[in-house]
């Protein structure tokens, strides 16, 4: 619906598409700024009826990060990927009464998802995934046998983002890089803490490249926290964009990040941006001041 | 680059990305009219290292059509299903002297590669395939055994665009709707064409719901090769967007499709994509009058 009141289908309902300019892809994650999306099309695929889950426990960030993309280049596309940090699942353990067996030496984790549609081909990408994981210094591997122990795991993984809320204020950024880049990337923000006397817990989607930096107040003064900080924030997305990524994988930029785009996106862009917000949005009524300025 | 010879990237190289309007989709299709692509990066996944090719005949074009959709909804996704009727593969048969013994009852064909890296699974899923053709009234498969045969069977489908050429002036629409209406729309080209006296061989990539028409001149008088078959057309295209589809699924607009354009969109769609060129060229120098009017 467009700020007008008028109602207009972008696209069609099909898989290829060369018939104009294609709006579908402008409007998605331009938040609300360009429009308000009241009804979507999305394309299925068929459901997988196989699956195979499996946390392997790393002596570091970098080692956990670095088989991410060996996982990838062994030919295996997992379903999911996730990375969690020890101190994520210390939090969710102490908030949920989780009981989960954390080893002296577990630094970083990797929870890891196959599916498919034959249990023979899954088993032996679990193989295949195994022999990388071992590779890559892999201190542990626990397979989950059913469907209980699955939903355990993934309770964890989910678990963190409300736990994190609980123990502390904190500021989320959500970074994503190529996926090859995750162990720089993790390595600069853990330096970004010390340096700016922060500390931060890292999880998320580790297959995607996409990590969720939680940043912990903790006894941070209330002005380092307001002000200090913002630099700290800064030179972590410097990193990413110099690392070839981007300020946000997918929660957006809306108010909080938009100070930072000029690190990514150049003045030509907010031009080419700020116009195409005039063409849909004459007045400027539609979620004034979201991702750029006026 | 911009018309302005400016250079920017879109995008990021990264699997997600939520930072600003997608700029990459509105440029890819633009047909270079907002600006010319000078660098690409794309995505790879794991090359596959088995395949199957089967090439399955019907009594009618209908049968075949409608076989395309439930092969999906058996589960399977093919790498390659592609759609010829018998008239494309007779002209094949006379242009490349290929040898390949048409039957009396073989009015459509369907092409179709299947691919993984598992050998039994494809062979699964190949017997998936057949069990849905013998259940929509496919008379014959053909299964290529060689990798020779392959490139036979291959070889036919590409050579079809070329002996079209050879054999009579043409024009060629490029229709896209959701794959289960592939067999509407297939019955509706063939119904214009006999109420406007023109023939048609039509082919592409059924699996994608993508149907190429190939009208041919024949035996039409200029007059109405030239002035009354654009009604014909415009009827194929009303049947297209009818169906949930598009003018097109990958050849783009250009000059000959735009004066179709009002059938599947609105005044609104007109002023927002004629406000985005505006963004991007001001003075109106890239491709001017492509996809639609200034």
């Amino acid at each position: 619906m467009l700020p007008s009141g008028e109602i207009i289908w972008t696209g069609a309902n099909t898989l290829k598409y060369a018939s104009g300019y294609n709006l579908t892809q402008l409007i998605i994650g331009s938040e609300g700024t360009l429009g308000i999306v009241t009804k979507i099309v999305v394309k299925l695929i068929p459901a997988p009826t196989v699956d195979a889950l499996m946390l392997a426990s790393f002596p570091s960030n970098g080692a956990a990060c670095k088989a991410v993309s060996a996982i990838f280049r062994a030919g295996i596309v997992p379903s999911a990927l996730e990375f969690m940090e020890r101190r994520a699942i210390e939090w969710v353990i102490e908030k949920d009464a989780i009981v989960f067996n954390l080893l002296p030496n577990d630094a970083a984790f990797l929870l890891i998802e196959v599916d498919g549609t034959n249990a023979d081909m899954i088993f032996a990408d679990c193989e295949k995934v195994n022999t990388v994981l071992e590779e890559y210094g892999c201190t542990n591997v626990l397979f989950a046998d059913t469907s209980a122990q699955k939903e355990e795991l993934w309770r964890i993984r989910r678990t963190i983002g409300v736990s994190v809320k609980s123990n502390s204020v904190y500021k989320e950024e959500d970074t994503v890089v190529p996926r090859a880049a995750l162990p720089q990337l993790i390595a600069g923000i853990k330096a970004a803490g010390n340096k700016y006397g922060f500390e931060s817990i890292c999880y998320g989607h580790a297959g995607d490249g996409n990590l969720h930096v939680n940043i912990i107040k903790a006894n941070m003064s209330d002005d380092d926290w307001n002000h200090k900080l913002k630099d700290g924030i800064r030179e972590i997305f410097e990193l990413t964009v110099s690392l070839g990524g981007t300020l946000s994988g997918e929660h957006g930029i809306g108010l909080v990040q938009k100070d930072f785009m000029p690190i990514k996106y150049s003045p030509i862009h907010f031009e080419i941006w700020r116009g195409i917000k005039q063409v849909f949005d004459k007045n400027y009524i539609l979620n004034p001041g979201k991702i750029f300025n006026r």
